[in-house]
């Protein structure tokens, strides 16, 4: 068997230690005599399972006791409607962040879902400028009677990513959109009322969601929100409703253990700071050959889209690449170009890789 | 390695042959480097991956071509509320078949959800007698202006299960939640207009929810519906309009193609026949010791509950057949007593296995 290096946006890369125990207890976990997706959700097996998975995740990213941890499904694209219907309330208003095609879906859909009953405006938005950084401290405006204000804090297409410590300092709720960069760095949780993400970047496989959401925030739903959707029922039943997406919680749990033999978050961003200066700083070299248009301080570390000064070679770097391993680089249609996504589970040697061949890529037809 | 014979209702056993083929696979799909779990939902491999699981579920159950095959998440408890959002317009009725406890659960959050727009009425219920059999036709009272008429065919908890060809004649459409027997017998798909199942049971892993719906009910949706839920757009996007649980598809694929090659439904019908039977008749040639309530006509080929006669038993009853290798045999906490989930992937020797561990646990406490 080769693997490849797997440069997907997502679902993307999950670390070959974990796939190798996955595989390895398949059949029979810890000797149940049958496997992970084989079980009860309400056995003892999955219990186990699913109280290490958030016990692990609490302890990397330091999540405070005011917090829940759900594992739900759906998508960020589900909780995109989820929750304005759990938070928002007749009549009142929502503030939201626009700084790329994500953030932009997210307002779109608590608009749809809110039409008629509840305000959602843009507070700030970098559209303008082609979503290639992040708001400056005056060009936002937060109500101060929002229910909340939203922001994407990594955006995946636009590789445009924020750290907390430069979000605008507000008494209005936060709700972050952390799909793509979530465990890739450290995070004050406590700064946030609601955190969420999808799996299938930097957790496990697609099919979980993942909301941090603290306890006060809970009970604010319509007595009409489909049951699922409740944030506060499905904290009264542990995530397990109903039949919770099993396997993805156990694949994501296995993640958690391989983020802690690394070190924790701390170790972790230092490996993805070092994995992402090396890619920058070949495109910053290549004197106009590749560019990313990221302002610099918003660069995202986890996805970086980039082009090729001649668009005309883009063909021959997408097969080229792939004939040398590197998969799926080919950039997101709405910014054209190339895009590296280097989660968590993307090995330093994998953008050493990378880099290796754009620069003799560039040799070559420069 | 040794594997229990998993009586589980769900989350189930899966066929070992598909287990072993989604091990060999886990790192590395046919060469692509990678494994599903790690691949783009755009990409050429996972659309191969999820056509051919249409296709085939298409070819096993006989689904014409006016109906749309979706992939979606949240379970059946999920189509609970997306049922009617989606069907039931403002100012309609529909109606309701009670005949266990999941039914009763549909109609409980149809009501939640429509709670002053629409009306949800119960058409017939079997409570009264204790959910032991199906309704008959006297017993129901369709209203021919209803938007539809729900049922669940098979009731997982109360081991009621009904065949299509007992349904009632009606022209208003029959919406069935099938999620614990589906493909375990033929269905003339054209007397539904929407069948739904969570794929836990006779599938493939939790996580994954399908939807098989005729393509005059599609677009019924009100606009202000969370985008993920709306059928409709869900049709147009192929199942994708967000990251659809990759892997959990991928499963049920090599899950439809283990049915291909034991023959199809008709043949697999044939062993759950065989298998049910085996059990019953153990039952009910034990004089008394062990006990199924349900009517005959109406029981489970799928779930079979059973009490003991002397419920002080029960205790030594599940301990000893854990210990003899036979598994997740407590009866749901609501009826008591043991349940035999006997799915497709439970192989007749599980049931042999079971009924000799039960024969001579009778001769022992008789």
């Amino acid at each position: 068997m080769s693997r490849i290096w797997n440069f997907s946006a997502g679902p993307a890369v999950l670390p070959a230690e974990v796939l190798e125990q996955v595989k390895d207890e398949l059949l029979d976990w810890h000797g149940a005599g049958c496997g992970v997706m084989e079980m009860s959700h309400r056995g003892k097996e999955f219990t186990a399972i699913i109280e290490a998975a958030e016990a692990d995740l609490r302890e990397l990213m330091g999540i405070p006791g005011n917090y829940k941890v759900l594992f739900l499904q759906g998508g960020a694209t589900q909780q995109f409607a989820q929750i304005p219907l759990n938070l928002l309330s007749i009549g009142a208003s929502a503030d939201y962040l626009v700084t790329g095609s994500w953030s932009k879906k997210a307002v779109k859909e608590a608009q749809r879902v809110m039409a008629g009953t509840a305000s959602v405006r843009v507070a700030g938005t970098t559209e303008a400028s082609g979503f290639t950084r992040f708001l400056d401290a005056a060009e936002i405006a937060i109500d101060p009677d929002a229910a909340y204000v939203h922001v994407c804090t990594n955006e995946t297409i636009h590789g445009v990513e924020v750290d907390c410590s430069r979000l605008p300092q507000t008494t209005v709720p936060i709700v972050a959109d952390m799909s793509s960069h979530i465990l890739s760095r450290p995070v004050d949780v406590s700064k946030y009322a609601l955190i969420y993400a999808g799996a299938q970047k930097n957790i496990g496989p697609s099919g979980v969601t993942i909301v941090i959401v603290r306890e006060d925030l809970l009970g604010r739903a319509p007595a009409t929100i489909p049951t699922v959707m409740d944030y506060a029922v499905m904290a009264e039943n542990g995530s397990m409703l109903n039949t919770p997406p099993t396997f993805a919680i156990y694949v994501s749990g296995l993640v958690f253990k391989w983020l802690k033999r690394l070190g924790g978050l701390a170790e972790v961003e230092k490996i993805n700071a070092h994995k992402a200066e090396l890619l920058y700083v070949c495109i910053d070299g290549s004197e106009g050959f590749y560019r990313n248009p990221v302002r610099v301080a918003d660069r995202s570390r986890m996805n970086v889209p980039f082009t090729l000064a001649n668009p005309e070679l883009d063909a021959a770097f997408l097969a080229e690449s792939k004939a040398a391993g590197l998969a799926s680089l080919k950039g997101h249609k709405s910014v054209g170009g190339m895009r590296a996504s280097i989660y968590n589970a993307m090995p330093t040697d994998g953008v050493r890789a990378l880099v290796e061949f754009m620069q003799d890529f560039r040799k070559r037809n420069a």
